[in-house]
């Protein structure tokens, strides 16, 4: 029972700060987006290509979650985004208090979209609210087709769901990977779940995801 | 401080269970590994392959740790090796406590070596000690070559590193993935850690793999 409690105390802790996230974000008209998947399913590489191709169109900030390293806000600051790092030394999800302090750090004035790039954990981060509009989930098809079925918490609590590298799918790779199977899991989650197979590294499919950006954005909310 | 307290108290009660396994698996003779690694990496084909190459050499026993499903457990047990699976309901790693409990409904006295198969996740599972002989790690070349960076604890414990999915490096796949970055971010970490660059599903590689496990449970020891 202590470690319910306990556990309980550390959730409604975290809440506090998501909801004064909630109230900054509302009163500086920032669309805010918790980016979450396993590491390496290319949630980097998604948001450097997402904020050069819509740069003039919409003004993103990023706030970077890494165990350790500053590899992520490095690649986000060569796009010329400001970014933030936050290192968990350890932690397996960020806390809205860690969003809180970082939030005071990006110049939110100029800016119309914050994503939170989470720590690479299909698991932990789901649990964690942050303050934000709504959660991305990001799959690669080198994870295989069955990981809404086995992980499912995320997928059912997120507002998008991009199933990336699609171009490992093309003749010549060996990736079995069953996109059907992948929305028909993840619909049964979450039948209201926007799903973009895309490819951030030759950009396909990333139209639809940037339609679906850009009207997030002009009606402040997902 | 009570966080840190409570986190401590956690620690030590799975410690002892920890310590129990330790005593059954020398009681038993049994040489017990703890497989590692992010969502999709590979590990339940690098164990069903595992298991048929090497029927006629060791007895091969698994418990298979997932948060719903037991999807990979029926796929073992298609090997015919015996199979438990644990359903954390959301928890991010398996504990010694859960693992005792599935050490009971193995046949023990049959088997030479048991697989733990960890929950799907790079961070929380390196914290718990299962009483397993050693940790391995899997990397998929899809995950990218910052992981042992970014993620460093699981990588720092293991005593193997399998680079697994080297068939994606091959002409036409679009996988940027350096091999010797890995090998020696992992070995800055961690100067012990044997590594053998694998595809589980080409087979390639596997030969070492192989010489280390039945190696290592001839002497019952890593």
């Amino acid at each position: 029972m202590q470690k319910v409690n306990v556990a309980k105390k550390i959730l409604s802790a975290n809440e506090e700060y998501a909801f004064k996230n909630i109230l900054f974000l509302a009163e500086h008209k920032i669309l805010c987006l918790n980016m979450i998947s396993s590491p390496g399913s290319g949630k980097t590489t998604i948001l450097t290509r997402t904020i050069n191709e819509l740069k003039d169109k919409i003004k993103i900030g990023v706030i970077e979650g890494d165990i350790q390293t500053d590899i992520d806000a490095e690649k986000i600051r060569a796009t010329k985004a400001p970014a933030v790092q936050i290192n968990t030394g350890g932690t397996c999800h960020l806390s809205a208090a860690q969003v809180n302090r970082a939030l005071e750090n990006l110049p939110v004035n100029e800016l119309d979209l914050i994503f939170i790039e989470n720590v690479g954990n299909l698991v932990c981060p789901s649990a964690f609210e942050l303050g934000e509009a709504g959660k991305i989930v990001v799959l690669s098809v080198a994870e295989g087709d069955d990981k809404p079925a086995k992980y499912p918490a995320i997928f059912a609590k997120s507002k998008v769901l991009l199933i990336n590298k699609i171009d490992l799918l093309s003749a010549g790779a060996q990736v079995d990977f069953d996109i059907k199977r992948v929305k028909t899991d993840a619909r049964k989650l979450n039948k209201a779940v926007e799903i973009f197979p895309i490819s951030a590294k030759t950009g396909e499919g990333l139209t639809s995801w940037y339609d679906w950006l850009i009207k997030s954005v002009e009606k402040n909310s997902v």
